[in-house]
């Protein structure tokens, strides 16, 4: 049975402030907490489900401690509505620096707020083999339970780095494409696009700040056919990086 | 000042049964209610802010009743954490008769249960100009109001159909090639594609059911280069129907 301290620790989790006071977050659901599992990110507490257990007893043999719970008891300390699975709570890791290679393609966002599409981002990433995702400082937080939620694992294998967005970027223009993602950019379906450089990506309302776009060469807009004003960031993003990869050899 | 019985009416078309035997539903925040003002949807009731007032007085000017009340009450009658704009209940709409053009391309979705899918997803068919979603009876009903909030105001402007999904592609498997995302399709980026036919797009974790699977002709799958397992089903429309349109004239 989950104590009472143990779900009010779990619950503080949900707050930025004593995440880095902990320097731990919280992982829920069948998938996430299995990507947990087999990743290098130290497993501090797990919850299971019996549901879990039988099903993923092998990889729970590799040495975790863990303690099976109800799912009510998982829902009362998370943030899902249901979940038959597992919480666990995760160390916080140390990046290693920054240090992009000489020929990468990278995404950085812009004051991305909602934890849902900086989430998803980091989902997209992954998928395209995209292992950094860069951040203003404004940035919803990686280790906002809903951020680790949308990643669906992908958490556990992308760098997420949060600096000083303009700055960083001027250091990067004289080795670096820095494309900018704009309803004022050129037709991305008309551009010839390799996978390498930097990919910008703005706030869900206003864009991309003018000192960030002050430091972009080549604004680029997704086409539109039809009459809705704009995409949903990480639809776009997903798109954009889906253009720049179509003509790599897989 | 929203009275309890209209605070009561307009909660009871969160539940879909309320929303049918009402025939109307819920449009909230500035974008959408934007939108529906300038739709031909039947506005029954409009609750404003002062500063949606003062932004949007000519738009309002058309003949529209509205009453002006203060963001908590919009936030208390309705579904979202803030809104600082609006909220009206609207007539559902009478489509009209599914019938497809002869050179056309259509996206049918089978068994998406979650409405904020389903709202991302009208609103990327808004932006390439499809006018049609094709749904299972199972999907997240249109009028929920997360999916007309997702939509960002895409709602107002496409077609969304639900129908026996099988039976429907069985019939349209002679004039039109009906392709099915899958993760043992064909690389999307490799194949010669023009915005015609029918997209099939499965459920979030079980995919294309196998009485849908059965009617389609291609199976399609965009390339991974990296490690996440899948994509979510909205992003994954986007990119799919981004490599359709992308050899259109724009």
């Amino acid at each position: 049975m989950l104590s009472k301290a143990v779900v009010k620790y779990i619950k503080s989790l949900q707050v930025k402030k004593y995440r880095n006071q902990h320097q731990a977050f919280v992982v829920e659901g069948a998938k996430s907490v299995l990507e947990l599992l087999h990743s290098d990110f130290e497993v501090q507490h797990l919850f299971i489900t019996e549901t879990f257990y039988n099903e993923h007893t092998d990889t729970l043999r590799k040495g975790f401690n863990y303690e099976i719970v109800k799912e009510e008891e998982l829902v009362q300390a998370g943030t899902f509505s249901s979940n038959n699975a597992g919480l666990a709570v995760a160390g916080m890791r140390r990046l290693p620096q920054l240090k992009l290679k000489a020929h990468e393609l990278v995404i950085a966002l812009d004051d991305i707020r909602d934890p849902g599409n900086l989430g998803t981002i980091i989902r997209i990433a992954d998928w395209y083999g995209i292992d950094k995702v860069i951040c203003s400082e404004t940035c919803a937080d990686f280790y906002n339970p809903k951020v680790i939620s949308a990643s669906m694992g992908s958490f556990t294998r992308i760098g997420v780095y949060y600096l000083d967005l303009p700055a960083w970027l001027k250091e990067q223009t004289n080795t670096r494409k820095i494309y900018g993602a704009s309803l004022a950019g050129e037709n991305l379906h008309a551009m010839p696009l390799k996978p390498e450089g930097i990919v910008v990506l703005g706030n869900e309302a206003n864009g991309i700040r003018p000192e960030v776009a002050k430091q972009v060469n080549q604004l680029i807009k997704i086409p539109a056919f039809g009459k809705a004003e704009s995409l949903n960031v990480a639809t776009a993003t997903a798109i954009i990086i889906d253009n720049f990869m179509r003509n790599t050899e897989h």
